[in-house]
């Protein structure tokens, strides 16, 4: 069977060649592990995804949720799947083991999840949306609380959500108006709606567990006021029993382009006046509790994105491989047989575009899962330190990189399938319309180029912003020592200094106080941040393939040439196309700051 | 009511102060017409579209066309709607007074149609390939096929189809395998399967003639072995009633992502051995003559790409100005009101971005609408032929470059309606999935390309060509009249003296006979060329904002500097941007021809 999530060969390139995994086997964390025990960890992945999980992707998405009797109702295959996905441990992957979990890196654990997001993401959703609020609730709860709800997460159970957006607030949470009254038993009664909660609803666990913001009676106005609450769907007995349910509506469910086996669900919290929710930490610190579980989501919904256009590279390779159709220009005789698409000049342009995006993103969310590793296990306080301002700053780039371009590479995909690709008897369709909720949700496009522009770069003191610009500078030396890389290297080099320029301008004006002109353009510099950062983890890449074709194994010669073609398409078509977006940068261009309303 | 298809200012300023419609009334054919029945034309179109075509367009797409017993079922409210369109006289308005039409220009023609096909793409393709299959037996069919066929299609009693597409060969037609036998009495009797076939069966006229490509006996190998046949769905008698059904089965329709009011089908001819056909014009001219249909319909298709791109910019537009979300970068106070989200720079960015693709590229398909005109109409036969080769040159970039850029439109359009735009309760994630559909039919994307530099450039001696770069010249010279331009013309000037140099150096690459290495990026140049005929069309449109600015009408005034932000955003932004695509052609670049097929 040719590979449909993910290429194997790829993968293990990316774990033992670049981002060496078996180094973090060295920690005591993760000493019981090794190679035999990742690879399995890998296959039983991947055997999951295709025997419970493909099958019934394009059903879900035929036949999405269906609102019932005030509930929603999946297709039958759904639990099957997850509740497969469950017994092999992969919802406690990175767990320790005396907490019921495989004490796997989050490398591996990500590595794992991978090929059930290629596979289905509608599907996957739900035990993606409980991990994260199995996290929060760890890292902020109360023991009472992590054992009357984490635990029964943990045993899967009960499922979670994250309900943060409000109708009339959308994105800026600081407008939220969902209120929380004080109780007499210490609890709090809930009142308000949310929409596009995801997973909101389900028959696939006893319970879901709703982490819900709202704002208490004294909350000072802004995101400053916003505390976390868990509001379960039935109550939870003190023996862990379910008691009765909650007052936690289903309001409806929306009904959307694509990523359609996930629930979408709107909430109403205490329409009927008796709502039981618990303070989760302090009051008023729950956006920054959130934060932690919307960053872990961010890399979570950029891997994602990775991986349905992973997808649909692998399927329209496939589909060139065997489509005969037409010859090639320069011999165009009737007479001769059709040739397989891939030999035409624009396929394989289309083919290697898909290939270096979906690659390069790849890499790049494989590389910040280590980082949160690092961040954890590294060897010094020093390094986890590092670790965790390097990925502070690469999490807008890990979310929204792959949103964009794995996107395209969707619609190349489509592009190489043709007719065919338009229809729904193929998957590539589908592979866009699910993939283009990802630049939406978990913070727009425009939000995560705000968060790094205004935020992340300055944050630390920079101290992450010179990392990065260090760890590009070795890459690039390092790449000195092979000749075959220099028309590579030079681009890069090249783009790097002129960020770095641009840069320190941007964040001159910032600390003047220029805010506005100065994030005018902050999709531009998101944009080119992303290509150094994309077009560094390509050089990388070719590092490792060029010290692999040296080192002469025959076998894996064509995957280390098409490696290094990959990173060539982008680092000497795409990354030069940069420096035009950081010309409009350093200019402070006001084309479209200056657009006045009216004159639309 | 606010303008939900396209602007009706925007409209006015295209055809009275860019394309100079009234200039068309002093010649003869349209000397009946003038600025009110180009107005009442454009008036009734709206009404109808409004009225008839916007109102079912979600439930088209939410009740796709089904297979029964045979045929395929639409939904009720596709029929009255096309009637409508039939009786106000769309279906002709292009034709002569005495053959029952209207006798406008086609650009006021085209102009109309536009409405419909904003409002509505999946019915208004019904009439579509109806019109250009009438155009093609008008020229090519005889007196009695067009007494048979071509007045019942006038009448809009008849339908029509273009069947090209047989499963095996997709767009490479010399690998047609469909074949026409002579039978006794003069016509031929046709064998083989079509797939895609739009509109190949409905319940909407009495008669549905498809125009079908095959094959005769004798036919030498390759395209130049190809008839055009005439293949009613009834047979017709010689008094003009209907005959009995022919052997044409609708095998099967197809699921599309989108544009599902359009009937796609899989057509099997003569099943049972008895498909009577009728040969159109000479044998083996079939390809030729249906080329003339194809270069109609890729102008119409241009056309629709733009009209969907325009739907979601004014719809995202709209929205943006009553959603209020957020609060800006410098005025972060939450007791503030949230701001309407239109004030958002990003939000700006994505709506001047939308503006500058969509009108842009309506400028593009009405100045190819207008070129049509003068290839018919003009003043002298050296106006005529110019005219003509300037269309050829231009047909791939009319069709190609609004599939491509008003989809990028309808991306941004979903992307500032954030979560609402995904989902199907509001109409931009609708037409992306519409428009996703116009880079591949009537000549995929890569064919454009392969069309535009192997062939069109060098046609008649690169005499359009010549023409093309004369009057971007001219736009520029005239354009220096204007300081206030002088930012916008530079980058054109500076595109357009690369482009020739590049083109002239791949022109000689070609008549070397370096046919797979130049063509190899035909992509990329298509880009170029497309990116420098819509920054000339940007700089005639700044030119007469210029004009209208100076003349002082205050009403128009914000209409015109929205115009020449527009301009800037275009010329300044993503005109430069083009260098380095054209450095990757003068280089030859060969990263994609050179990607191995076993390195994938």
């Amino acid at each position: 069977m040719s590979e449909t999530l993910l290429s194997a060969r790829n993968l293990a390139f990316e774990l033992y060649e670049v981002l060496d995994a078996l180094s973090l086997t060295q920690r005591e964390r993760f000493a019981e592990h090794n190679r035999e025990t990742f690879d399995a960890a890998i296959g039983t992945a991947r055997s999951i995804a295709e025997k419970y999980f493909a099958p019934h992707n394009r059903k879900a998405d035929e036949n999405e949720p269906r609102y019932e009797n005030g509930a929603a109702v999946l297709i039958p295959e759904v639990k099957p799947a997850v509740d497969a996905f469950l017994q092999a441990g992969f919802l406690n992957a990175a767990r320790s083991f005396e907490d019921g979990g495989m004490q796997l890196p989050t490398l591996l654990s990500q590595a794992c999840f991978a090929h059930f997001q290629a596979a289905n993401a509608g599907s996957t959703s739900y035990p993606f949306l409980t991990m994260g609020a199995a996290n929060l609730i760890e890292s902020f709860g109360s023991e009472e609380q992590k054992q009357r709800f984490l635990q029964p997460m943990i045993e899967g159970r009960f499922f979670g959500t994250m309900a943060l957006t409000e109708p009339h607030a959308g994105s800026s949470l600081s407008d939220i108006r969902t209120r929380a009254e004080p109780a007499d038993d210490g609890s709090y009664r809930l009142k308000g709606n949310k929409i596009f909660i995801s997973g909101g609803d389900h028959p696939l666990s006893e319970n879901i567990v709703h982490l819900v913001l709202a704002k208490l009676p004294d909350a000072p106005p802004g995101v400053k006021g916003i505390s976390l609450f868990i509001v379960p769907k039935f109550l939870v007995n003190d023996d862990g029993s379910l008691g009765p349910r909650n007052d936690v509506l289903l309001a409806g469910l929306f009904h959307k382009m694509g990523w359609r086996g996930t629930t979408s669900t709107a909430l109403n919290f205490g329409d009927a006046g008796h709502c039981v929710g618990y303070l989760v930490g302090k009051p008023h610190q729950g956006l920054s509790y959130m934060f932690q579980m919307m960053n872990e989501a961010r890399i979570g919904v950029g891997m994602g994105a990775v991986m349905l256009g992973y997808a649909g590279y692998l399927y329209s390779l496939e589909y060139a491989r065997e489509r005969p159709q037409g010859r090639l220009p320069d011999a165009k005789d009737p007479a001769t047989a059709p040739v397989a698409i891939i030999n035409h000049a624009d396929v394989r342009r289309m083919l290697l575009t898909q290939k270096a995006y979906v690659e390069g993103a790849f890499d790049l969310g494989l590389y910040a899962a280590r980082l949160f590793d690092d961040s954890l296990t590294g060897q010094t306080e020093d390094a986890q330190r590092q670790a965790q301002e390097l990925l502070d700053l690469l999490t807008p780039i890990v979310k929204s990189w792959p949103s964009e371009f794995c996107l395209k590479a969707n619609e190349l995909a489509i592009q190489i399938l043709g007719g065919h690709g338009y229809t729904r008897e193929y998957p590539v369709e589908q592979h866009y319309r699910d993939n283009r909720l990802n630049p939406i949700h978990e913070g727009t496009h425009g939000i995560q180029s705000l968060d790094l522009l205004g935020r992340k770069l300055a944050q630390n003191g920079g101290a992450g912003l010179k990392q990065l610009m260090r760890l590009i500078t070795d890459t690039c030396e390092r790449a000195q020592a092979h000749p075959e890389l220099t028309t590579l290297r030079q681009p890069l080099e090249a783009l790097l200094a002129a960020l770095q320029g641009v840069t320190l301008g941007l964040l001159g004006e910032l600390a003047k106080g220029q805010i506005t002109e100065t994030l005018a353009n902050s999709a531009l510099y998101l944009k080119v941040f992303g290509h150094t950062v994309i077009g560094w983890r390509w050089l990388e890449q070719a590092i490792r393939a060029q010290e692999g074709l040296t080192a002469g194994n025959a076998a894996d010669a064509d995957f280390y040439h098409g490696k290094l073609q990959a990173a060539r398409y982008f680092l000497t078509w795409e990354v030069p196309a940069c420096h035009h977006d950081l010309h409009l940068l350093k200019t402070r261009d006001d084309t479209c700051l200056g657009m006045q309303q009216d004159w639309f």
